[in-house]
């Protein structure tokens, strides 16, 4: 079955998540807005009536539409079983993500501390001291955890010994956080070898490999999520 | 059976939504953190190994850890019966529970736009900033879509005929709003009748109403998400 993913379509933000998992399953989706441009995705959500996202990315499909990415993420891993099917595993699967969805929102938010709709020029000075935080505290505290998370189960992937959308998630935060904070990175990672292993176990995935080297990755920039500002950055 | 809830004593904070469920559920929990104090909750966390939250809260139960809001929320839905059965309204049960925690996170950080690790009196000027965007724009945008997804369905809840995790969530933020903005919120209420009807419909369950008059429920106050701050405000 096809699947229309809708997200922004000069970014990999949030739908990035998706697209990574999709990818890795080999699941066959049409980027909508990447075809059709940013002004279809705004008239598509707009024509929407009835149980609406509140914003992209969403996934149509055959009349049901799913929003907000751990939610697109669990029914697709649900309805292509690969996730486990235990409950313990679901809950503790849905926890992971529920996690990088708190860090990336954090992450965002160091950029735009004051407005979410206003310009980064407009808060960089806010956002140098909200920076300073995240990166010696926020940013540690949740690399411990994910590492954990990795070490407290047998093999090396989030959950026993096969990939998940949590494990293309993680893959996405630390290749976000390495275009962010390069310097930061640079002096944290060799305190994750399994984050470090876990992220280079997703780029070697057949299905993530070929999209890496495909054009349908977009490269990190300055309107997204993770972005590269000097100012933010430091060892 | 009997659930161990771990939260922070003092606020209502995101342990609220996870208290207000079981609730109205009619569940017997332990409150630990009530009634052991804040250090008790450390000392849990510290020695909990393997598959630890990130954070408060999580609740436990027969060896079963789990944690984060929406997560917490559709274990207890699911094993109680409460949510709908089909998928659709499963996935779009969670996803407004997830949009309702995006606003939680966004209200958070109108008083913490710096750091949430700081005290408010450090980015007061800042949150004063962020406060205006969020009042007038965010806010109204939020709540058109929840006014909109009561609306979308028969009855009076989000959800068909029944009352769920995410109505009584949704109660809890109309609460803490009116708590924080109640200036703003005059202003905006008369817009989304529906919304104030499911907020008065919860507070009318049998175990809201008399969990609400008991000394279970926590004050709002100054150290959690919903902060009284004059300077905040403003119709």
């Amino acid at each position: 079955m096809a699947y229309e993913l809708w997200y922004w379509p000069d970014i990999p933000g949030r739908g990035e998540f998706v697209r990574l998992a999709m990818e890795a399953m080999g699941l066959d989706y049409d980027d909508c807005a990447r075809r059709m441009g940013a002004e279809a995705l705004i008239a598509d959500l707009a024509a929407r009536r009835g149980r609406t996202p509140f914003a992209a990315p969403y996934l149509a499909s055959e009349g049901l539409v799913v929003a907000q990415v751990p939610n697109i993420l669990m029914f697709l891993g649900e309805r292509h079983g690969i996730v486990p099917s235990g409950m313990r595993d679901r809950l503790w699967l849905n926890q992971i993500q529920l996690t990088i969805t708190d860090i990336v929102a954090e992450v965002h938010a160091v950029h735009h501390p004051i407005a979410t709709g206003d310009y980064y020029e407009d808060q960089r000075a806010e956002a140098i001291r909200a920076a300073t935080q995240f990166r010696d505290e926020r940013l540690p505290k949740f690399l411990d955890w994910f590492d954990a998370a990795i070490r407290d189960t047998p093999g090396d992937w989030l959950i026993d010994h096969h990939w998940t959308y949590a494990d293309t998630s993680l893959f996405q935060l630390v290749a976000g956080l390495r275009y962010m904070f390069p310097q930061r990175m640079a002096t944290l990672e060799p305190d994750y070898p399994a984050i470090i292993r876990l992220h280079d176990a997703v780029a070697a995935l057949p299905g993530v490999r070929a999209y890496l080297r495909s054009d349908r990755r977009l490269p990190f920039n300055e309107d997204g999520i993770f972005r590269h500002y000097l100012e933010l950055d430091a060892a």
